[in-house]
């Protein structure tokens, strides 16, 4: 780029939010759903989905274009990676995040340079009362909490199958995952280590999704939930502590808190393993790292994502004998620290 | 892919309005006009642009790690292609398409599920009165107009230098370019071709903006306005007519009617340019030319990209004798028609 400066790069992530909308919309649209039964015609296809005419070819043609869909011999399918990821019918559905990015965060981001400006939250709560809990609008309505708490295991699965193999489990015989949303970590831990029981810990109204989540995965005599406020109750007493994308959600206090929090709970020789999108300590190379946290600002009242010298830094501060970083999958790495 | 399906393209570009819209707000906050005149550290700049403590330094870190900035030694400098293209005091700026694109298609976009459903435009005609031409509302509004021009001189600029280079022009005297806007190719073509003359053809608010840019480009003897609707009067007599990013935004009679009409006002043996992202014939590789087919859905009542077989065809149906496509830059091919 030095040598021949080209203006593709720019128009291509400036225009980026084209190709993303475009996702977005066939994944509310349910198309991958739609084709993991069969391929599909233009015409077919357009009729089910009550495309209008105009641009319906367009439409599939430029998800094909990017990768999205294949058509051969003139019918729509899936790719492995869709089918697998974005068909609502399999367990190994993702689209929860990308649901919640069409319905939420494509708009509340048209604000960032006000959010930017004012250090202010610019979604849902943006006009709430001050200290309003981030996570209150969305818990209060059930609907939404369902969406919200998918796009967490959308976000989170390829950092929880890596959790489940990374960490050396035959050391411990329990865990406590806090915040733990639909369960999933839980979930894949408990399947991958047949010796494990362990908890699911979040607010009461997140309870009977779990339960529905640990039911599917026939875990219910291994995994149980406890409802709780992690601001305000302890938390349970274990050998292991997993927090997965929910010390970034917090400001500095809080998040040390929850690191002191669950240093109390875990028995000696057990770890807390916590997980973001962790920012390299140089934050020249986790883009998605540090766009996370612009998310959070978005999102939150006072919540960023860390480095890893920040997060063992907490760590070590709390008492924890030794901490590290260790990378799971893609822009997500695990910060592990031994009581 | 097939092999090993991941999550990582889904999720990349699903939240790929996230560095989209990153990269808007640092182009309408002019920080590389800022960063043009000399690096800055963190608080210098986060001052100077009126950015809050809490994430001014995710958010430059953020454009870094994402290839717009560079961090040397605490201090933020351009990118030599974030210095040369957006740099607002360059003559080589092609930001006015992001300006345009953070301040209109970003939240257009966010309709486009309505759109692919109706058919229906979902800019600011859209509540309009049926029948409007969507270039009415943003005529009507001078500042508006003058961001709109300047964003096409910034989407067209790699396809204008190629044009100047790629037709012979040596073989022409005169041309004329028809939707000229603020008049870049017209400049373009004039500067690599001091034999030639030329006419920028638009509507007559265009008129001193096109005579501006000109102006500094010192070219004020060899090109003029002549102001005009290509729907209700002729085409200028001349060589060569040229139409950038111009057929998309009509609906197939319209289209027709243009390449008709162009062919009617050149001299035999002369040419008709025009350009577009065009799309490849088998409709599978130009995603971006497919895209901006929907970014038409959502800006005019009938315009669609097309195939470079469509474009050849309708200028073959009008009496060229030969027509052909070659590729310029990026995405941009043009199609060309001999009469």
């Amino acid at each position: 780029m030095a040598a021949n400066p080209n203006t593709e790069h720019i128009m291509q992530v400036g225009l980026g939010f084209w190709a993303s909308k475009t996702l977005l919309s066939v994944v509310e649209m349910e198309v991958f759903t739609e084709l993991a039964k069969k391929p599909e015609d233009l015409e077919t296809l357009r009729g089910r989905l009550g495309l209008h005419p105009r641009s319906a070819r367009d439409f599939l043609d430029a998800l094909a274009a990017l990768g999205f869909l294949r058509r051969v011999d003139g019918k729509y399918a899936n790719t492995p990676a869709t089918d697998l990821y974005l068909d609502k019918h399999k367990p190994t559905y993702i689209g929860g995040l990308l649901e919640m990015a069409n319905q939420r965060l494509y708009g509340h981001w048209s604000h960032l340079t006000e959010a930017l400006r004012t250090g202010k939250q610019q979604n849902e709560a943006k006009d709430g009362a001050a200290g309003t809990s981030p996570f209150e609008a969305l818990y209060a309505d059930p609907a939404r909490l369902r969406v919200f708490l998918a796009a967490m295991t959308g976000i989170s699965r390829g950092a929880n199958l890596a959790i489940a193999q990374k960490i050396p489990w035959s050391r411990y015989r329990t865990f406590a995952d806090v915040g733990t949303a639909q369960g999933d970590l839980a979930v894949q831990i408990a399947l991958a280590n047949p010796h494990l029981g362990g908890i699911g810990f979040d607010l009461a109204e997140v309870g009977p999704i779990f339960e529905d989540y640990v039911e599917q995965h026939a875990l219910s005599e291994r995994l149980r939930f406890v409802a709780g406020n992690f601001f305000k109750d302890p938390l349970p007493k274990t050998d292991v502590i997993t927090m997965g994308h929910i010390l970034h959600d917090w400001n500095i206090e809080e998040k040390k808190m929850l690191v002191c929090k669950a240093y109390e709970a875990i028995s000696p020789g057990g770890a807390l393993v916590v997980y973001d999108a962790v920012i390299d300590d140089d934050r020249s190379q986790n883009a998605f790292g540090l766009m996370m946290s612009l998310n959070m600002l978005i999102e939150t009242p006072g919540g960023f994502d860390y480095t890893g010298a920040e997060c063992t830094g907490w760590m070590k501060e709390a008492g924890f004998r030794e901490a590290r970083v260790e990378h799971l999958a893609g822009p997500d790495s695990m910060v592990v620290g031994i009581k």
